[in-house]
């Protein structure tokens, strides 16, 4: 079956089938706009990401994976801000001739991560288009004064990150069939890739034990970097040996002859935050966060840089999209 | 200049140049999500509508008008909850050939419509894409129990719209060269067209002086009809001679031999509100909302139907997507 078969109520219907009501949401999927109720003493947080066939997934891609990614995607943005993940609208652009199943499969993966993460999605809109295009837009609460903002890094921080890197970089690998290792490491690296595990937890958790700087990882180390650097008026140095990695990703990344550095500096999607903390407050989040790791230092100046051996280098920001 | 002149960077600074912090936003686009203050004793209404080239509007569009009417569309599904639209973020998908002018066009337009109506442009995605998309997010406020709802309309309500129909119709007759009227008609139908005018504060008013039901006229005045009595599960009798409709209208159906009942139910993006309200309210709505028309009457059953004479006839529901 092909979406004009469906039509355009047709698919709505079926998208909301079996939806059950969220706490908080007053005016469910159906109206104008959905209504919702917020918690007192609360403020909201508010982002959106979207996803391109062609440019963040192949059309042979699994429906599944990619409406899981595209909601993991969002909630990691909250997670960054220290924030609760609450509701979310989705548009989806798609071409008639898109199979139903597929797009059964897109909402299950959005639904699996909704349900994990407690997000209620609360409404959307759908058009034809000659690709498919996804957008979803994510409403969340943080509590004032707990925000993790881009701006707050001070020089004298440790530079830290929640856990592993590089991992979705090395599951690409195996998707594109570069490599071929071991069973288990294949396991391991596409889990990294398909099922990205956005922060929030430890996001709420730094926010209260006193850290007041994160980025979510969605376009690589390098770039994360960057953006906390700029916004912060600060320089910061990262020490590439502290950098955490698993062994299925070194492994892999040595397998298709890359520096398995490359892949956490560039790759991109694996939605660990990078956050600051002031020295004195770093072992009470790390007694809170076991997985987390120290990897650098933020310091007085501008720029990043990476600590290899004796040399400091000026590390490169990597991928933007359009040029 | 071109879009891959520009960059992903260049072109979320050139987006953000001089945009001045809306009241009760903590942090400002540049983060990973926009941090918001809401209104104690507010409920929250969220919506999304998106617009993809070749569908819902030609390349050769003027960018100001899209975006205008972008974020105009949202407004008006805010507008037809009883709410006050606040805070949007929006998805950009363009080619990396798109006219940096063109994009600049785009913006501005957004930026006018969200002046005009006080909202917030809080944050944003982009991605290269074969065909520009746009989707924005709206998030608004409604006072507790003042949401306007497609599900409750009741037998004996009057069914009612804000002003006149079939305008915007009328207006892309013009745009598509299909007829040449006098020069105060073309004005006017294509300020219908290109500038629709979402009713925030109707829907504001109506909601404090006891009316229940609202859709905005996106699709036309059939489609909304239809959403009402089904969600309502009542039927909706429309009296054909009580649509209003302009004189440039009425002149520009004519001359292009086609019924201007047929724009204003099958036209659509007229961005009035469809209401109903118990006949006793009426006047006091009536009274603060001159430009308002009963149109029909809600009866127990289902179905829409019109009155034209004599005859009363089922309406088809009209335009659907993928289909």
């Amino acid at each position: 079956m092909e979406l004009k078969d469906l039509g355009e109520f047709g698919l709505i219907k079926r998208l909301l089938a079996g939806q059950t009501r969220a706490a908080g949401v007053i005016v469910p999927p159906g109206d104008d706009a959905a209504v919702l109720e917020v918690t007192a003493g609360q403020r909201m947080v508010l982002t959106c990401d979207c996803m391109v066939e062609d440019v963040h997934f192949l059309a042979k891609a699994q429906g599944y994976d990619v409406g899981y990614k595209l909601l993991a995607s969002n909630i990691s943005d909250i997670a960054a801000m220290g924030g609760m993940p609450r509701y979310a609208v989705v548009t989806l652009v798609a071409p008639v001739t898109t199979s139903v199943a597929w797009l059964d499969d897109l909402y299950a993966g959005l639904r699996a991560c909704a349900l994990e993460y407690g997000v209620a999605i609360v409404g959307g809109d759908t058009s034809r288009g000659e690709k498919i295009m996804l957008s979803v837009a994510l409403l969340g609460e943080v509590t004032p004064g707990r925000e993790l903002l881009r701006s707050s890094a001070q020089p004298g921080d440790l530079v830290c990150v929640t856990g592993p890197l590089g991992g979705s970089a090395a599951g690409l690998e195996i998707v594109l069939g570069h490599v071929h290792p071991p069973e288990h490491l294949v396991r391991e690296a596409l889990a990294c890739h398909y099922r990205p595990r956005p922060q929030v937890a430890a996001g709420l958790l730094m926010a209260s034990l006193g850290a007041r700087c994160a980025n979510d990882i969605s376009d690589g180390l390098a770039s994360e970097a960057h953006e906390i650097a700029l916004a912060s008026a600060v320089a910061i140095e990262i020490d590439s040996a502290s950098v955490p990695q698993t062994a299925a990703t070194r492994f892999i990344a040595q397998a298709v002859g890359k520096d398995p550095l490359d892949f956490a500096f560039y790759g991109g999607e694996d939605y660990e935050l990078l956050f600051t903390v002031p020295e004195q407050t770093w072992p009470a989040v790390q007694a809170a966060l076991p997985a987390a790791c120290a990897v650098g230092l933020v310091r007085a100046g501008h720029g990043v840089f990476v600590r290899r051996g004796e040399s400091l280098l000026p590390l490169a920001r990597g991928y933007t999209h359009f040029r």
